[in-house]
């Protein structure tokens, strides 16, 4: 068994080390991830530039490998022949803020994963719902913990064509979780405010700024699991036709 | 009707001046769109750094605003409050490649209508399926009454919440175009390889190489409809919730 850690904080972050160290459990782990931080960045694939990789040395002293393209580009690179063994299973994470809703096709943590679907492997992303919390330390070990669950169970059943799993892990101390839910993509509530400044020179610029995100807590949705408590297991397609509009479409007036 | 047009080649694109240029049949026309290409880029809120907006002439002598963002960056700075009337649409493209498949996440130009669908408004994405021929020029024109066609639809009869559409448009002239059918997300068929050089001091670099993408032409699909000459307009829905493996998902031991 062979398992590609990778996330979109960048290979420094200390939840792609608890990840790491957790996933050895299973089989043969490489970390291959990005050297910088690429939250927010989306499903990239870099055809404009050649990529770098270069050898870099965790904090537990293990050897991973850094490189200056994107989360998928990591993903890319690896099942591509970067490495000379067969990956069976892509893990990405585990991110300190959750990736619930609208945010899955921003996220960089869950792109990763959407890549290795796109190459024909089961691929996990796995975030924090850490709320309120914004910042570092954070104690991985739970959610570390349920990521290797969730592992263990993809590689025992395997998952269906162009599927990954998203998973979110309420913060709490490991005991207090109270269980996994299989939920559906719940519904984001962005709170985004355009922030007008004046440089020095006085010529304006833009930040996309405003609150945190919401959601909205519905039953049977990531929202609603993680509001309770629960870990939320939501399984994602890459197949994103609105099948059920499509009747309504051949209806309209097309000559 | 006040449409916003953007794309993810740069503001300077002869199919983003053909598109702006066709829906001022509308109503009144904005462009906000990068100042450089973002192909491949896919989903991005820029976060980490302001965004700057200048103000640009178009070759047809029209005025345009162009920005340091990402396509989407360029939708979130229009809905957000940067222009002074509402937006009721938002046009994307015509890039000069086909969008299809999996080609959907990491699109800057299906990304920018995705933008528009999660602030509630539609979205459409209009890309040429050029097969063979790689470069500029390209005639627009057909591509772009028949983005007039689908945005006056859209207008006419609206789309339901969290839908955009995707539409490719077979590069014939206009003529030529058997009509428009309503399909489902294909497969595509990547065939990137990993292309190691050695830079003059003798380290290894890596481009994503490769082919460029084929797709399987199956009836129903983007690609079928493309194959036999007809314009593919898939409804695409932002909930990538896997329903269908939900319940063995439930099935696995989770204690």
């Amino acid at each position: 068994m062979h398992i590609l850690v990778t996330n979109d904080d960048g290979v420094t972050a200390p939840g792609l080390l608890a990840l790491a160290q957790e996933m050895r459990n299973l089989g043969q782990v490489t970390v291959l991830a990005p050297d910088r931080n690429w939250s927010a960045s989306g499903h990239v694939k870099t055809l404009d530039r050649p990529l770098r990789v270069r050898d870099v040395t965790l904090a537990d002293g293990s050897l991973a490998l850094a490189t200056d393209g994107a989360p998928s580009d990591s993903v890319a690179l690896a099942l591509l022949g970067l490495l000379p063994s067969k990956v069976d299973l892509v893990v990405s994470g585990i991110n300190p803020h959750s990736n619930l809703g609208h945010d899955v096709t921003y996220s960089g943590t869950v792109t990763a994963a959407m890549e290795a679907a796109i190459s024909g492997l089961p691929g996990i992303a796995v975030s924090l719902y850490s709320g309120e919390i914004d910042h570092e330390p954070f104690d991985y070990g739970p959610a570390a913990r349920i990521a290797l669950k969730v592992a263990a169970n993809v590689m025992a059943h395997g998952l269906p064509k162009d599927t990954l799993l998203n998973v979110n892990v309420p913060y709490l101390p490991g005991g207090e979780i109270k269980g996994v839910k299989i939920t559906r993509q719940g519904l984001r509530v962005y709170r985004d405010l355009l922030d007008r400044r004046m440089d020095p020179r006085g010529r304006p610029y833009y930040w996309i700024g405003g609150e945190a995100p919401t959601g909205v807590v519905e039953d049977g949705t990531d929202f609603g699991a993680l509001a309770e408590g629960y870990v939320s297991i939501t399984p994602l397609h890459l197949d994103l036709t609105a099948y059920e509009t499509m009747e309504a479409l051949r209806g309209w007036e097309w000559r």
